[in-house]
């Protein structure tokens, strides 16, 4: 069930230079706030800590339900938007969903995010 | 006018420990979801690169509202957002208020979606 996002896949540094040291235009702003968007929110954010800390990798569904106080299906809804972002996979192993961090998206939201060397910075 | 979020202001591993490492809890979650929400928004990552790219570090809300076929109200906006995010700062300076980036921020971002040596990543 892979499904990574272009800021996944792409390993060009014309693609997703740091927002830090070169100005976007709209069609990077655009893809890279989709994946920020989809952290915006706290269950989110914690099933991706969940999914990516996990010892061995991988967690299955069975083992992230328990621990939010939310309905199975609102869990599938939240990793269904981590994965069409490109943050996470999902493989199907039997009765169980399985999922693993995809850690190109991290790397690539980590390096845009990361101060060039010399930026830069006003003094207030 | 500084309005620095906790994820800006605390330098302590124990508030913001890379979420690829160590489970966050509920309320770490929603801090960074707060952060992320600021960035789901390709108007706010445009600007946060406009922001931060620029030379000298800091620009003219003058200079950036040219740059989008947008109000200035709605510029406005945006920039509010990305400062209540701890993301960027302002100083009003004469008739005109100037922005830059809160390098805080972007770096413990950058910290918490960073891989730690040696995370154990699944083979699909």
């Amino acid at each position: 069930m892979s499904n990574q996002s272009p800021v996944a896949r792409s390993r060009s540094s014309a693609c997703c230079p740091s927002l830090l040291e070169t100005p976007l235009d709209e069609d990077q702003s655009a893809e890279l706030a989709k994946v920020f968007k989809a952290l915006g929110d706290p269950v989110r954010v914690r099933l991706l800590s969940l999914i990516a800390s996990r010892a061995g990798g991988e967690i299955c569904v069975c083992d992230l339900t328990p621990a939010f106080d939310l309905s199975q299906p609102t869990i599938s809804h939240h990793l269904k938007l981590l994965r069409q972002a490109g943050l996470i996979d999902s493989e199907r192993r039997g009765t169980w969903v399985y999922y693993r961090l995809v850690p190109e998206t991290t790397d690539r939201l980590a390096a845009i995010l990361t101060r060039p060397a010399g930026l830069p910075l006003a003094t207030p």
